[in-house]
């Protein structure tokens, strides 16, 4: 540094001093991971740190350039004090109450499991320091982004707390290392923070629920009429399919019914408002709960379809497939009859395929758009001309590729093993019905009421009797 | 609660007063989507929240903790009124003037498409309430991002206004909310914040047609040359090979030379440079234009890429390949020939698709770090080594893959189908100068110019003819 | 701001000046990229700039609505004076220090590579101008990302400084161009600052060379075995497999060591951390250092399995396997043998199949939840759960992939050529190692251990002998 060269502008400018300003002191309780990542982040950030450990002298490893001190000293010397430690140990706060009066305490603490605790930790910590200023905040971030900053993780931290001052304080704290705050009000949200680290994808919970009871039942259903079937009628054993052709069939199954019921509540919400021919009543409940978990239903879907699309790629490396045709090649040439080729199934085939292709390529599409960083960057009407009017034809394209594997097999009464139909027709079911309802909606009139009812915003008024009459 | 139950130390500490801290109140007019999602988030975020309705009995739902008034009454309780009803029921707000007063407006108004009135909505109320300060913010959100807060969706709230103050209460409430808030200036920039959500893909708006353009081209062009000239010379129609065949020599054309686009105005730009010796001259408006939407390009030519992997892999799955493999085994077995395996077809055909594997592997990669979060987290170097270096990589093995394709054919005439060369060969043309004027570029020599040129700030002297005479 | 000279106004119509607020003066030097593109982002952001250049009237092009002046003026006319020169053109800023007294020097330059200079451009310019506050800011973002804004690119601005007021003012500018800004401390930081854009991927490194290790050694131990052997032993050249067959062995033995070299470190820090009984003594460094690249690691084994899918799904159009596969036809046709279709190796192939598609999709799900974006929105346990429960799912379904793959090849001592085990033995050993190792930590009573050393913050009492005795 230059400046200490020219003592003569130090009086007159207050850079000289400014050189080293005399950084901010913090406190912080507890040397454990989340207690050493925070100081080494408030280090670096040019904070001066003190540790208050029980034992200053033989305490875990600190940061390099944190001192150590007695939880007492520590605390008198610093204005924030941040509670590193495990709940079960805040009892000796209780204690340190006098030292801890007005100043602002950072509960950074979480559970192992939620409802461990009748009130949240940072209730207990302001229940025995009752004279503190105690704000949750820090404790959604894992000790790995605390150590290595927001740029590559979570930049947002909530925080909550009862006083203004102290979270302000807080606030300018996170700022400076780079994260940006969101305050979620008082010290009552503090259970909401502290259960947000423990929660394990409640939205995707429906989904995969849904999902694994689709696969079984599918499984079940095409064990059953394929390898047990066949078992039975001809005492066969083709159990080796289950591995690769069963799934094939389930994969592809599961995935279209879960696309279509990604698009399915959008069309009875529709259904529903130019019923009601009002947008401002409440969905029923459980419209609500399956229009929000939408997103993940497609991408599960999207992630059975990718399985589907390798399963599909390597039959032709099958043991079983190469065995086949070779076997068909030899029968054809001790038949010594030459087959013509039929130019209608080449196209069908073809046709099947190209649709298989280009509804996975959409469905890809769709999955990458939903990407945070992705969706983030498209205005509102990008996102939903991707995902409403693509997605509709990403079903289109599937839909019309199962019709096209099936062909004219709904027609021939040996697919009806048992009485019952083949898997890909059930599979058919929901997306149709979707498909159809879809374009009801889009004929001109209905289309009309719908898009006056969604701008509409007063659209309440008891004259909507006509309105209504259009569609019931 | 804790600090209820002791008020003896309230008096002492100032803790008890801020463990239930007056929360701000803001008004919202309005209570359709926008006005509810926003209302509820501000109840979250702790503020109160009064909505403002003509019929205040009667208005839709609100969200729970939420009051109604009437208009007057709701903007007289509160110093920020949201404005979240249309523009074209505006019109009461003018007698409201004089309760607005002074009042911050926050106009969250969108229209349905551009250019619907004359001027921007946010500077009708101004003039309607030309005593209130009006700031046009919250707009560019969706529904969706406001009800659901920041964490998820794009975080970033673009506001303008005339008073800076009433932009920072603004600021103030949207940071609360956790979103980050960008200043575009005075109010006359609220039409560019009201055209931002209808805006839809304007930079995929040229490439998507090149890339429409030249689909439509090469597909007639090759179903003439392969369908109607097998039909016209030989009377077969072959025309189930529209589906998969020829759609499979479309997407690679389309995709190699799309991919050559992006990486051709670089080089003209470097060529212009190096032409005119100063990289202060700005380019022309054309290829100024081309180079904002290298991007888009490039990530089009992927979807084709993809497509043709897609298409290609299904191959040997096809009804009319199989049929095909089993006449030629058939044929073999009767000719009673055994052909012995040519080692140089087995290399050809081995690089071909190894050259083409690599090429989509790097350009997957490439497609990778063009998220918007991969990027993000890239420094400048590494992103330009990878888009610029590995891009020209991808751009080689792609283009000698196509080589490989064409091997020798480009010596037959047969395939010189009337007069008209193989579409490959068409798609040969661009990548081939591209890659030609890039090696041209990496010559030490004018390389070396070229670096001075980009790093040079001074390269503006007339004695740069010196330069100039290097490649001209 | 203009209302508080205007007493008066404000009862009326405060708006009229309201409406065109004075808008502050910054000043630019350099009228290069960066100059041009920062000045831009300023005036779009509603500041008035100023540019400082040489020659007043014959330099470069400045963005509209910009002054250009001479440096002196320019320097005079701001207070905040943004340095885009290059560090070999400081020289003049010495003579102009009497006008740069007390201004905020803001250093955007960057170097050209590490070390070139002893000290920091920023300390260098705090050199040449004592009295002046300079700021190190700006200069980890693209001249793109400075014109364009952070929407799409890196929002995060890094500061440096000696005066908390200077950086203060440059804080608030860089907030109003939106950006999030990170203080890191006192000027001593800037080469820290400087050398970010530098860096080339620093931690790819280390996975890169071992990559490039295993698959030059891979490659040529079973070029060894495959061709070589082939050659000495059979006098017959099937280099041409090369490309295809040898690419294919060779990519997956190195993506499934690399997968697992992923998952031993981690295995390694347990059996430490259960040997000293406490988790607060450090790991060695190597350990630190492997940790710390686990996920660039495992992006690499990703793309390599990539490679190794499209390898495999292009096997059946290869002109080799086809030739192969006809011959094999022809053969059993002459000699007229039917061979029946076995059971076990149908299912042992599908099986292989099934598992490696299997472990592919959690593989690939792995690499999407790495995305910055998507990670952010996880919540930590969700992000544990995917990286490790997940992560040791798809490393076991590649390793029994792998053993399928194998089957009784083990035993077969033509396999063994020249004594030399097979490749794909080779690949199993780390992985069966980091499996068993896992499994032991899984035993419940070792688990138990290692769960209560991972949260409890007091096992460092020398009473826990009990504890290392568990598995010593």
């Amino acid at each position: 540094m230059s400046k200490e060269e020219k003592p003569e502008s130090m009086s007159l400018y207050p850079l000289g001093t400014a050189a080293a300003p005399e950084p901010e002191l913090l406190c912080i309780f507890g040397t454990g991971d989340l207690g050493r990542s925070l100081g080494q982040r408030l280090l670096q950030s040019g904070y001066k740190v003190v540790y208050g450990s029980r034992r200053p002298h033989s305490c875990g490893p600190v940061p390099q350039g944190a001192q150590v001190m007695s939880h007492t000293a520590a605390a008198q010397s610093a204005s924030v004090v941040f509670i590193c430690i495990q709940r079960e140990h805040y009892g000796f706060l209780e204690q340190l109450a006098p030292q801890l009066k007005r100043k602002v305490l950072v509960d950074v603490s979480n559970n192992l499991r939620k409802n461990l605790y009748p009130e949240a930790n940072a209730e207990y910590l302001q229940r025995l320091t009752p004279e503190a200023y105690v704000v949750k905040a820090f404790n959604t971030l894992s000790a790995w982004a605390l150590q290595n900053g927001p740029s590559d993780s979570n930049r947002q931290v909530y925080l909550c707390g009862n006083s203004t001052e102290a979270k302000e304080a807080v606030t300018e704290i996170a700022t400076r290392l780079g994260f940006s705050v969101q305050d979620r009000g008082s010290l009552s949200a503090a259970r909401e923070l502290e259960d947000f680290p423990l929660q394990l994808f409640p939205l995707w919970r429906l989904p995969l629920r849904l999902a694994f009871g689709l696969t079984a039942f599918f499984f079940f259903y095409l064990l059953t009429r394929d390898v047990i079937y066949t078992y039975a009628t001809q005492k066969k054993d083709i159990s080796f399919r289950i591995m690769v052709s069963l799934a094939n069939k389930v994969f592809p199954i599961v995935s279209l019914i879960m696309l279509a019921l990604c698009y399915l509540p959008g069309v009875i919400a529709a259904v529903f408002q130019l019923y009601r021919g009002t947008k401002y009543r409440r969905f029923p409940d459980w419209l609500d709960r399956w229009m929000l978990c939408r997103k993940q239903l497609g991408l599960l879907a999207l992630a059975f379809a990718f399985l589907h699309v390798l399963y599909t790629l390597i039959i032709p490396i099958r043991y079983y497939v190469r065995y086949k045709i070779a076997a068909s090649t030899i029968a054809k040439m001790k038949e010594n009859q030459t087959s013509e080729l039929d130019t209608t199934i080449a196209w069908r085939s073809d046709s099947y395929y190209s649709m298989g292709i280009l509804g996975f390529g959409l469905y890809v599409l769709l999955g990458i758009t939903s990407l945070p960083s992705v969706s983030n960057a498209l205005s509102w009407r990008e996102f939903s001309f991707i995902q409403s009017k693509l997605g509709y034809l990403t079903l289109f394209f599937c839909t019309f590729h199962t019709y096209l594997y099936g062909w004219d097999m709904f027609l021939r009464s040996s697919y009806y093993k048992w009485y019952t139909p083949p898997g890909y027709m059930l599979s058919l079911l929901v997306p149709s019905v979707v498909l159809v309802l879809k374009l009801l909606l889009l004929l001109p009139c209905v289309d009309r009421s719908l898009t006056r009812i969604r701008q509409g915003w007063e659209r309440t008024e008891p004259q909507d009797d006509s309105q209504k009459s259009l569609i019931t």
